[in-house]
């Protein structure tokens, strides 16, 4: 049996022979590998860097005492870092974990799209976590910036998770039973210090201290910056880091004290590295310059091609993530088209498949040469070319030597009835290997992902490395060369077969030459292939996947292997009585399993999996159902931990979570929320049932805060208060609320439909907001760490979605808010986050569609947002109907003379003329219906609804009147006292219509 | 060429061949790999552990910003643990030699006694510095304390300097110059680091965020032991050490403060150390508990020893220290001589030689077995043991019957002029191989060094550890067995041929077999061969080594060797610009080369080195040269640093050193001496030349210690100081008063020659006795951080010394010292120093042999201490003359009967009695004499000089008068006043006599 040690020696060596160094753990404590500075530092500038070292890596939130068989406060990373980018680090890390006896042909071992960001580091890169039968064993990065600093040479990074990887070797299912050494388990060895460490993490920390040691590591770091020495520097922002952690692990870090520190660490990690660049280049990069590799050479002497023959281009890349796949496959296609319409190449049916190793492009019948087209050049009058001899004149001389023709080749044509001289041109066609090529070259020069990473070639970017290119016309090699890249007719087959050189004859049967070597290009074949397979697997377990349920899931495990090989595995039972929203989490979230269900829905203890390729499958469903068992053992070990505490103890214990200093703890959020909803229910009169439902919800409000379920996948937050709240014999109403009040998630999500739910979530973000607004904490750039603009959208959805809820305004409900919030709210605060939130609203209403034009129409409206809904419906409608807009360029009039400030008096004695008089009148009759209509309590005079508005403003025809007198008087009288009358009665129309709607912005 | 990462992968691989663990550096900074739990909570308690790890151990006070070739802030140790002591630790490590390419036949590798003793840790062990060709390379310790705690399983701890034997290897001589790895150099891996971390330990750090960190981490430890958390706890006490590791090379720990933390740290050590075991006893020992070896079963079955034989026995240990070599001979002569004795068997002579492995005694002609011997055994009166019939009594029955006899048996035997019946029983003589097996067994039990240890075999405790016996009586093995040890006849050879096992035939001739094997046994014969060998290598350099002066290295050298092959080694000619102090304190202490002089005494580029055994002597002396010029270089980069630099300069960065927080800087302290040293100078009229010399000498004093040369070196304070101003062209007169000023540096020690260097020398240590008296901080039990009792010890020594300071007592010296000492000096502190330095010069009178009877006497002059001095030298000479016994006797006789008290009234008319009258007349004449007398001024009244004393007395026949009055009167008469006067007159002679001497201690 390899044992833990065996496995760090023998990858030591492996890399050693590769060329690596051996660096040593750092002697502060690191959350990572990455941390210590042979990597962080190291990947900056220009130099050459090869390492590999061990690294414990210390997470004090990981501390478990050393119980949870998969957690451990201290991890064993096995790092590694080639710098430059060698081109190959896929395959050297595939030969690694032969090195430690993985055999990568029976295994399904998986590049999984998994980007890597550190905020504090100011870094990030993309990569891959690895996956071992469905177990993330590495991470796998290409580094893109560290320390906030682009980098000049690309850095792969290669993180072993050394304890998961034994696990999975040694088929252990607590990491204490790992052999570490001969003879001697890893719980022997490391079992008290998991535990004491994690007492220290959890229990004993000293918060006080630990935080004077914060603010002195970081004033250490802040005065060594300062005397331009990053090497020490770097290490006490680590210790800054440790300490951090350390807080959090106790729960001692409010959300602004983690702002603040992030903001802190992440300053001085990029001084740090800005220095650490400028140093090694003082020092004249002792360790020399990288060198990116040569430009390639394209390829030359191939058969030519004579006759229209198929095209085929084949990007071959490292693994795209799955949503890249597609939209690469549509980008390839629509350039190629694109490119090739701009040629004069004739082609058939333009093609493009791909896996996530390939995209690949087939164009039929792709014609040898362009044809030659004839162009006509004109030149000079023709009554201007030629002397009264018939010669030429110098003007036609000219023209023809400009051309590089002669005179004699001239000919006239007529141009608009004109006779000009003129010459015929012919261009002759290019050959198709020479327009491919740079078309080719083009598309692949023009690749670009969502998020695009550079590697060792510099002169490319895209989602992922491009390794290879097959260019191929008929039988011969399209001469493509970009960057350091040249086309030829080598593509590579599946990894489980080793990744081995193919050489491909011709364009044509590609698709066939590929499945032959077990790769299936075509996503839709893919899909079907998971589908049909799936479907026969899980028949004989009387279930059924849903392709419906499941589409997204089907649609990334469709783009995550090249040959889709399903198989069925399954869990024990018992955890079947776990909710089924965390196993379906867990099994599409984070396994890509497609849940499998009986006829009634019932999930059912099984799963497909969908391995790539011609694996080991008993092999690989053991190790899938292996990774599935600790996570739902996971999750079960922190169900059944949760279910035996009691629903009013986790509401206490919220007291032990800082929410932020001066803001008090979760518990003091949750009881002003709770407040707030009741004062709130109060306002709507809420009674009965529905009272009794939110008493109860405001009393438990954020209880599953406290709970290790949701601490532990806090996107369970509300879904687990409704589960642990019915389990407790809570009322269906009061979970409902519960659950509710954590609604919308995110843009777009569902919002509380019940009364009690919606005033809790309202509540909730009202008090988010204005609190931290009143800290001045309001959201700047990019930086929004707690989600202010979230709950301002979430508020504004709530409001616009209730109509119960129609009589608040943002500003009441803010105000209302701000009564309980225990810091003093300044008034300007109170506005910035009122027009913060009517802001988001408007944005949000702009991005789901809605046209400029009527989102600022609306915008006064959206201090109530279920009137700017509702305006925004009838608007809608009546932009349709003609009469409105007659009205509104009626009411544009009216406003534009109307000079602001203008009193609405109106003085009747002087609006006597017929004009005035009808005007008068229908304005009149216009504000009686109004004052008799439906405006809503609470609202601002005058604003009234718009349909009503309308409907009042047509049956006194006012856009008639208001036209009758503009053209019959003149509304700047010379008289001041008919003036003011005139301009009293408009200005009173202006008020009438004011608060309905922006009309200006009917333009 | 191996690279040291080669050698760090090839060390690990060679120790987990061999049952080691791999663990990781620790995460914390460390100064040793021993600091890392692995080891320092490892070897605590009963379980078993094999572990290595690579540490790099940071140590802030080596920072030399990359230059020194030798010195590092960080340098890699490679450490291994084996515990219990596998009993061939030594072997399996010269293995490992060989397994990154050490010839360690070719090679002098070396054990060389170092005991490592770590206070903060309360930890220590016994074992060696393990030298290659002379260069320090590995520390090997036996453990066998550690956190204060004995160890249950001694572990045997190897720890790999690997910078040194890779530059060792690689023949570089800067660090930075080593390769790394393939095509990188060290310093291009570690330079930049090497010279920013010494930047910030020298330079940059901030002592009052360091210094409260140390206070943080302090903390966070004592309660983590409350929380009975060993495991962080430890982390945190690593913590404080590095913090105030950090401080120390700021130059901010004062001596207070080292001592308070020191014992801080201690205390923390211990109790996370018993912690830990108590820990581990909870949790049930998880890797088990190491067993001690089975004892040994002693041989059978040799041939019968029928004729006297030789006996011989070996005792085979690891290298003991030189001085134990000598010792452990005699001691094992003695015990042998002494138990051989003690049996019957007779033998002839008793020869013991041995060398640092062995310890051989060979014993002539000793007896097969003893002889027999008769013993009688009486029994009752012959009268009552038989009846008148002549038959045995009841009695002669039950006593025949007792002794296990026949009635017929007993024969008369005349007991003191009485009959008794008795027995003659014959003790027969035991065999010879019984009674020397008991014995050799007791020999090696009874073993003893100077310090002892135990290794695996707890039965035993000695110097280092026995680990085999060779017992021959003749040819026979003699069947020793003890402990696990059990005796036989095979002995093991040089260590150069890898210390073959031999079979020894017969005792007799083993010298001669040892010698053919390569091992000198006599160390006469060892010293012979290096100073014959040594005078002919020399001789060609016309050069000698001189056996009387450097007779110390010689007897060492003499007994690190098994056989001496001394070479001649040559260093750079440049060297000799140094003073020879600094050459040959290298070269003796650090080397133990024997350093090479021409005729004139003048020391030669050339020392001589002393392998062992049949080396590669090109290859051994090339190694030791490098060792030497690595060393010298060091040493001349001081001076050549230190001569650039002015001594007032030095004098001035006096201020950056610490002394003591309320004491102020070492500047603030050489100021003080200074001044008081002028006081002084005043007090006793030094004029002239003297004077001139002190005051400028007081100007520069203490200059040296800022000196990188004593800063590195600090035994050369002092010598450094007179280097240093000679060639700064000081007089000759200020270089020796700054030389003299530290004298002396022990007890024994040289003293002051000059007065100024006396005054100075004096000054130096009144004030720092006042200084820390006035702080409370007097010594307690072993703990004498400030040095103080040398200090005490000191000043009494130079006051004696110095018949011009004999008019200073030691009080009023101190009261001068207090007017200068920055805090306030209390009556009871200045008391309190007194009685201590008082104390320290008795105690040191009692050390140097004085009788304590005079000890006693002489106490009351303490106080001064050139006249207890002074009258000890007359008290020595008065002793043997009886007329002063007849006077102690009447002074005796007197003191005894005046009641304290008693005023020293003279009542001349109420003593009018002859012998009254006689005795006041001798008291009138005594007093007269003694106050024409010579006795100091200054002394108090009465203190009368010894010699003048009883001069005076023995004129005015005192004795006699005395004797007169108390034989002729009853001093205690009815008459009160009579009375009175009686006594009073005696209270006179009381009080004349009174300060001269204690005469009661003349018993």
């Amino acid at each position: 049996m390899l044992t833990m040690q065996d496995a760090l020696l023998a990858l030591t060596r492996y890399w050693t022979d590769r060329g690596c160094m051996i660096m040593q753990p750092f002697n502060t404590e690191v959350g990572a590998g990455t941390l210590n500075p042979a990597t962080v530092l190291r990947v900056l500038g220009p130099e050459p860097w090869r390492v590999a070292y061990v690294e414990p890596s210390v997470r004090p939130d990981d501390s478990r005492y050393g119980q949870n068989p998969n957690r451990l406060q201290t991890h064993t990373q096995f790092q590694v870092i080639l710098k430059p980018d060698p081109g190959n680090a896929q395959e050297l890390y595939l030969g690694s974990l032969a090195a430690i006896g993985v055999d990568t042909a029976a295994h399904d071992v998986r590049f999984v799209e998994d980007n890597w960001a550190s905020p504090a580091l100011g870094a990030w890169g993309l990569g891959w976590e690895v996956w071992l039968d469905g177990l993330e064993i590495t991470q796998f990065t290409y580094f893109q910036q560290a320390g906030g600093q682009s980098l000049d040479a690309i850095s792969v990074e290669i993180t072993y998770g050394m304890e998961r990887i034994l696990m999975a070797l040694q088929g252990v299912r607590h990491f204490s039973e790992l052999t570490y050494a001969p003879g001697v388990s890893y719980g022997e060895v490391f079992g008290q210090s998991e535990y004491e460490m994690s007492r220290y993490y959890l229990d004993d920390a000293d918060i006080d201290t630990v935080r004077r040691m914060y603010a002195d590591y970081a004033g250490e770091a802040r005065r060594l910056i300062d005397a331009r020495l990053p090497v020490p520097a770097h290490s006490y922002v680590l210790k800054c880091s440790h300490a951090f952690n350390i807080l959090d692990s106790r729960g001692a870090v409010s959300t602004t004290e983690r702002a603040t520190s992030f903001a802190q660490m992440r300053g001085l990690s990029r001084e740090v590295a800005a220095l650490w660049r400028e140093r090694r280049e003082e020092l004249g990069h002792p360790l020399g310059i990288a060198e990116p590799p040569a430009p390639a050479v394209a390829a030359t002497g191939g058969a030519p091609v004579v006759a229209p023959s198929t095209l085929l281009f084949e990007i071959g890349t490292e693994e795209l993530p799955a949503v890249e796949v597609t939209r690469t496959i549509a980008a390839v296609r629509a350039g190629l088209v694109e490119r090739l319409a701009a040629t004069r190449l004739t082609h058939g049916e333009v093609r493009v498949t791909g896996t996530p190793r390939r995209i690949v492009a087939v164009v039929d019948e792709v014609a040898p040469r362009e044809p030659d087209v004839e162009r006509v050049v004109r030149g000079p009058r023709a009554s201007a070319a030629y002397d009264a001899a018939g010669a030429p004149t110098k003007a036609a001389l000219g023209f023809a030597r400009g051309q590089g023709a002669d005179a004699a080749d001239l000919r006239t044509v007529d141009h608009r009835g004109v006779e000009h001289v003129a010459l015929v041109r012919t261009d002759t066609g290019r050959d198709a290997l020479e327009v491919l090529a740079g078309l080719l070259g083009d598309v692949v020069a023009g690749l670009r992902g969502e998020r695009n990473m550079r590697w060792n070639d510099p002169a490319l970017s895209f989602s992922r490395p491009v390794r290879w290119l097959v260019a191929l016309l008929g039988e011969t090699v399209v001469p493509v060369a970009v960057a350091s890249l040249a086309a030829g007719r080598t593509t590579r087959g599946h990894r489980r077969a080793g990744s081995p050189l193919i050489e491909v004859g011709q364009a044509a049967g590609y698709p066939e030459l590929l499945a032959a070597h077990g790769i299936l290009l075509d996503p839709a074949e893919r899909r079907e292939v998971i589908v049909e397979r799936a479907a026969k697997l899980t028949a004989n377990q009387g279930g059924h996947i849903d392709p419906v349920a499941d589409a997204g899931t089907l649609a990334e495990v469709t783009n995550l292997v090249e040959y889709p090989r399903p198989l069925l595995g399954a869990f024990e039972a018992r955890f079947l009585e776990l909710p089924a929203e965390i196993l379906t989490t867990v099994m599409r979230k984070h396994q890509r399993y497609l849940p499998v269900r009986d006829s009634s829905g019932q999930l059912l203890p099984a799963f497909v999996a969908v391995p790539d390729g011609q694996v080991d499958e008993a092999l690989v469903r053991a190790g899938n159902e292996d990774v599935i068992r600790a996570r739902f053992a996971d999750a079960a070990f922190f169900y059944d931990a949760d279910v035996t505490v009691g629903l009013e103890t986790f509401r206490a214990n919220l007291a032990r979570l800082t929410f932020e200093q001066r803001l008090g703890s979760v518990a003091d959020r949750a009881d002003r929320i709770g407040a707030l909803a009741r004062a709130l229910a109060d306002e709507i009169g809420l009674v009965d049932d529905e009272r009794v439902t939110l008493d109860r919800a405001a009393a438990l409000a954020k209880f599953d805060l406290a709970t290790q379920m949701v601490i532990e996948l806090s996107s369970l937050a509300g879904t687990m208060a409704r589960e642990y709240a019915r389990r407790a014999g809570e009322t269906e109403a009061v979970a409902l609320a519960l659950f509710e009040m954590e609604l919308p998630r995110r843009a777009g999500d569902e919002l509380p439909a019940s009364t009690p739910g919606a005033l809790l979530a309202l509540a909730d973000r009202l008090d988010l907001l204005v609190g931290l607004f009143a800290l001045d904490a309001a959201p700047t750039g990019s930086s929004d760490p707690f989600g202010l603009r979230r709950a301002a959208l979430g508020a504004a959805a709530i409001l616009a979605g209730q109509p119960r809820l129609a009589g608040l305004s943002v500003a009441d409900l803010l105000a209302r808010a701000a009564q309980r919030t225990p810091v003093p709210v300044s008034a300007e605060a109170l506005q910035a986050a009122e027009v913060f939130v009517r802001g988001r609203y408007a944005q949000q209403l702009l991005d789901s569609g809605v046209d400029h034009r009527l989102v600022t129409a609306v915008g006064p409206l959206t201090g109530t947002p279920v009137r700017a809904a509702d305006t925004l419906a009838t608007l809608r409608t009546l932009l349709e109907q003609p009469g409105f807009a007659v009205l509104t360029a009626a009411l544009q009039r009216v406003r534009r003379i109307v000079p602001a400030g203008t009193p609405a008096t109106v003085d009747a004695a002087r609006l006597t003329e017929p004009a005035a008089a009808r005007l008068l009148g229908a304005v009149t009759d216009l504000a009686a219906r109004l004052t008799t209509g439906t405006a809503p309590a609470g609202t601002a005079p005058g604003a009234v609804p718009l349909a009503e508005l309308v409907a009042a403003a047509t049956a006194v025809e006012l856009p008639a009147a208001v036209d009758g007198f503009f053209d019959g008087l003149m509304v700047m009288d010379p008289d001041p006292a008919v003036r003011a009358a005139r301009l009293g009665l408009l200005a009173r129309i202006r008020d009438l219509t004011a608060g309905t709607l922006d009309w200006e912005a009917l333009g």
